[in-house]
């Protein structure tokens, strides 16, 4: 077997129709997603097994949660049904010069109250050679932050290779502790990493000039991290971005090409498609392309609603190629 | 000045479009409503000035919430904003043999931190001659219990008519009380209450056998009692019921007629429907139209989408007449 | 040639979906229609060739008005371009104990200043062997009654049927004429009525007590008139009718079967669908098929939306039969 | 392992929604479904593993069909990808007097192809107890019902139970072949039927005069035939039904109770959930309970949109109880 | 009190969804708008406390247009029920190179028939610090012009800063007055004016050849005008417009920045922003604010759907400061 | 008379709304549409009388069709019935980085079966100026080859002008013939062609380096050929593309002007727009203008959902004088 694990949050997600905004929406459109999973079901899209790990409450729309991640593909055999809420986002999409706004609802929510406590990891993680976390569920709840450390503990202890995506959210860390009393330990678990120069300062409680002193702290203080990873994005407007991304190892840099994307239908899930497009091609050992095939991956989900991918391999590889926009017949 | 005060908590509603399942549902209608401010609504509809009194999150979500109270024609005057999120509840509207279902999601909501210490009441209380409350509000937080019995002392203490709708909810008084521990000095203050046996058991803690022996109880227990109302419901389906509504004085009894529903477009409201109705009909001391107008506001709403009535005195009177269903032109 | 003409005005529909009230449509349903026009899209859908004779203005929505009607197949050459605007109605489609409602915002339209001055009808009605009118156009203005008499009066010389359905408007009639200063001389060049008692005492300002004696008045005053027909409906609900129909001739009378609708999906145009159905019949020389497949036309429309019936004669045909309702693979 | 197969073609639904005629929709609402599939599907929201053995495309509309089978919880390891179409049906939802109707579109899918030769079925079949097919598969092409026959022989020699859902489509059995040629020999592989005197009549090139004499036949000629069972539906129209069901074996009959339906909401794939609901019985050897149940799904399903019944067991037995109908909250 | 008081009529918006053109529609998205409204509840979202006078017909629709008033939160206390109609307007959305398209269907409206003489204007306009009105008005109807004059000479003579947006409609003006028959004598009632050069060349009846020239005249002529705006758009496409905007005073004059906006999502009402932004600035006395603060208004409506901008202080500011687009979390 | 013929096959569209990608669609947009009838629909607009060639099965579909082409003002009077079904094509329309995609369904459609023996050609010719045919319909099948020659024979017997838009797909041509087989006798029918390089070399199994090497081979080779047209489409991403066109006659050549259309909305169906364009301005023999007028077809279809340009030829005009894009009022 060769199985990759995510773990994380999916919230049920209510988005106005039409660009329109909250003040005047009259329904919601339904999608599910968090940035874990939304990695999950982009690897699973280019033929990986990958199976989910994450927490919904006994109810009809935890069960539909769980349908969700099913029809994407993944394994949902590592899901805990707890009491307490799904967790949920209202997501106001921008244009123009109107910036998208997200409101989170998600406190008190089933994962958050998860620990995973209730399954043997050491068996769970077997065949497993992958695993991915982001910054976001150590940010949710201490559960949330033990669970992390729980499965990263034993996969390092089984040289599975682990991925994280530290993306610092400063409206959560709400229960608390502060993200540097956490992230350094879930840190020193992890072989590659997503992150910017801002990440490493808010995680590690530090003042980095710029990302050439971060990275060299990282490399030296965390002999076990292979590749940090970082996207950068340049924001004319809410519809109109410019994206490149580039990786590190400790002794070379490779970096993508630079994107415009106009007019953008949908921003969210961008750096997760990135981050799963990276994973796929460090798997294949071939960074030059991972870097160019993630961020090819993060362009192509500015144009699919919602927040998953949903692009074949080819599809992205055609962006990653710049043959894409004939329509295909 | 001749005003009504609603109090109680406005949810977001959220319910999957054509009879669909959580299961299938791609989008929620949105609609807001709450018992109580939906019973402000109708009679403001019938040209009652009605002021409600509740809390929202400061967000894009309150302020929507608050824009439809206003649309409805509410006085939103007496609306505060604090900390906590917008309570809300998932619909899923029945049909035939399926059961409607709902899922409340209101834990936490800025509305259950809000115990109303932040007015002066017995200013906002002038000119008021009609206070409306119900059974949720107790039941939600210790808070919104406060802040209902901080209400009806001071309305009691100004003589002004109290009314309570005491529906007994069982998957509320979570917060560490039961009902009645709360409920009985709420109901001291009132002057009219909806209420059948099963309410009165809950809330007085006591074993009535039938509606004649809660009746008698209350009305000698609690002096200050004018009138107790209650519906008759016979759930043949989730399409078809049949209702009827009385109205009991200590020494009278007013018996409306009944209505065959057939097939139920909206269930949700149809309570709050009936207790307006019967408001406007006491306001007008005419017990005998009151229970015959309320009865029909009532069975009206089950043709009416959403939380709210939308319907003028006219429309309410015809159903009452038995003279509606032909095409107006 | 075997030719129909159908003469009247054709106004864009808007109605809320989902059975929503005026108070809360997020969108209105755009659908085109108008009795006459229901008429003979009716049977354009049974084989004949109609010609539909009207006026739109020449902008887009009169030029969509236009390409609805061709859709519909009904010949529109007939049709002419004038100033003014499009007639349009608004309908709230009701249900259950809730009636439904029709605002029309038709005065000023361009059909209401088309007299039909521009058309040698001597030649139009060449090949023509039906002509069907209503008692709407006459009410609309001058112009549109002197229209209707235009056409009329060639059509007796001609010897072509003439069917009026002479359903009295009382929210019409408000160019300073009232009904009996106009009907009677466009009756007197009918060969088919559809009316009631009602219609005739407005019509002809009598004081009829029952049908028979309108309907014995009537065979007398105006010999050309072969044949007398009415619908009989009894409504329980908005949702809940019971419908038949008869069919007189000066000896003979013929009656439908009893039908229950329930529950009404659109109750618009099923008075033009009989119509279209009995016209029909006649025109085969049947009038015992005539009625029963003029009421089972009527009938299917209360499950059809828009103005249109859009049913086969099969489809109307089992109906009458008592054996629609499986589903057909 | 204790797995459930079952077999058949699954095809892409669309549907005007809103009750919408053919002549007059301006979308399909977009489902999935296939008689075994729904059954299958059922039964997995009641606990069942299942896997559905079929074939689609190889391109997005074959992706997407597998990723809703994989909503829906079936085990989708069984099914093929091979050139062709996908197969669809046009449904237009009937109500009132007016029919549904049903346009197949299915000839030439990859379904259609398949013979299963591709697969080890000795291998498959181990740990499945049970086999579920229907009439529809032999009659679409010689390989579906080869394939019938391929996996039905081998279910036989392990001892699996079989059971057959014989509705004789007239439309289909155009490749050549007659009924009577074909499902005898998958009769006699069969250990439970759902049949009603037509599809016997069909199947067996008999002329049976009613259900007893067809019955009789049956279980001596096919010794190996432990239940055969039948629904009996009166329609009164599109919108009102009436049902029951009744289960045989030798010796016994076993009578469901009788429910109304009205209005109806969706009639497709109500046969489909009561086979769902009997087999479940059947698996739980109480024949009185699946006969109830299996009615009581089968009436549940008229309620729901789509195929699919999506309803839990605790749904179905509340219709079975006649407890159903009021509001959960 | 410091109140502000727009006049103007209020329109229902019919436009076909997903730039749907009117000859494909299937149905009309629903909004209400007017110019004057507009700017007066952009204001009202901005903290000022705002009372529209206009009139509707006393019907659903009419009831329905105060509510959507309410909603947004202006003051409909000075709102009059008259016959008449409601007016309205269809709007096609352009794009690329397709232009957008209004038709207008505004005459014989319950407000064209208004002239305010049912209310004393003397004792409404107590409290009031601002009016503004527009030069759509006056060009309506006599009533109309009547209105606007009546209302402006009482604001003049107490004070009132009176701001007119004198935009000149060429398919206006049918009731038989000239532009510059009617409107000089508002102008001289006004302190602050929204006017281009083509502006002033018709409600003058001039022929100046430029800006300068024409403002040079006003500052000259009218003596009490303290400020002049103009906005300049240039037109790449339906899509794609630069904009920026001027304001003079008699000595001064100041610029804001230029916006490319692009891709349009609703052309509609971004002149009404940038009146209320201006006003909004002017109020504050900061003529170089209000003519940035305005233009960033204007800019922002382009990416907000309806004709209400529905948008705070502090999003304007952002697109103002240019430091929209991003996401906020 | 003064005719125009197009033969071709028509197709029912199904695209997923909202940009929505195949594998998240819940339903398609219904629109019908096929290469020649675009092109007939386009000329309809502009005021000429086309009818359009092809067959339908005869079911309720085939019915929607044919309704849907007398919608768009296109004589249906030659079209046939025949069995087989509807060919359909399902659109998932890209935007940026992710292109369009078609699913084409067509096979054993009736088109495909139909190779016009049921009619008169000689006859249905008459009064006929003007045939428009394109590549798809003999790539079809050997019945849609045999129609094409069949009519394109007695059109060029009668000098009636015949133009072709000799587009190759190189996934049509499943019946057993290569296009070179086919299309060059076709081609010697025709008197204008649109064709670019590639297709010159597949229909005449030629490899020309160049357009000027084609051209100057086809007006040697087909002396009876007056014009060659093609357009040039640079695609920068699904959303972006450049455009201009050419129309070469033997001696000369006419450019149009160049666009840049950004972003687009509906790509499907610009060449066919492009095409009625051409012919609109041949048949007035003025080739410059021809060309310039076909490209602003062309691009203004880019901002039209659906298959037709439903714009008239004063929109058209406006897009190639460069003065469209402002607000029509």
């Amino acid at each position: 077997m060769n199985k990759i694990i995510t773990l994380g949050e999916v919230m049920l997600r209510l988005s106005p129709a039409d660009n329109r905004r909250f003040a005047q929406a009259n329904s919601f459109q339904i999608d599910f997603g968090g940035s874990e999973a939304n990695v999950g079901a982009a690897l699973v899209y280019w033929g990986e097994h990958v199976s989910h790990v994450t927490a919904f409450p006994d109810d009809e729309l935890g069960k539909r949660a769980v349908s969700e991640l099913r029809k994407s593909g993944l394994d949902t055999c590592l899901i805990s049904f707890l009491p307490g809420r799904l967790g949920l986002y209202y997501l106001e999409n921008g244009s123009l010069q109107r910036s998208s706004k997200i409101i989170y609802d998600r406190f008190g929510s089933s994962f958050s109250k998860y620990d995973g406590s209730d399954k043997n990891w050491e068996k769970e993680l077997e065949g497993v050679t992958w695993v991915h976390w982001s910054g976001i569920s150590p940010a949710i709840s201490q559960e949330a932050a033990d669970l992390t450390y729980r499965i990263l503990k034993i996969a390092r202890s089984k040289n599975i290779e682990v991925s994280g995506d530290i993306n610092y959210r400063s409206n959560l860390w709400q229960y608390g502790k502060m993200a540097h009393e956490v992230m350094p330990k879930l840190i020193e678990l992890s072989s590659v990493l997503i992150a910017g120069t801002r990440d490493f300062n808010q995680c590690l409680n530090k003042d980095f000039n710029d990302f050439s002193e971060a990275k060299a702290y990282a490399f030296e203080k965390y002999p076990q991290l292979k590749f940090i990873a970082k996207t950068n994005r340049k924001t004319h407007s809410a519809s109109h971005n410019s994206l490149d991304a580039e990786l590190h190892s400790k002794e070379q840099v490779w970096k993508s090409k630079n994107y415009e994307v106009n007019p953008i239908l949908d921003r969210v899930g961008t750096g997760d498609a990135f981050a799963a497009g990276l994973i796929l091609g460090l798997r294949k050992n071939d960074p030059k392309w991972a870097i160019e095939f993630g961020m090819a991956a993060g362009v192509l989900k500015h144009a699919v609603h919602g927040d998953l991918l949903l692009s074949s391999i080819e599809e992205v590889q055609e962006v990653a190629d710049g043959t894409s926009g004939k329509i295909k017949r």
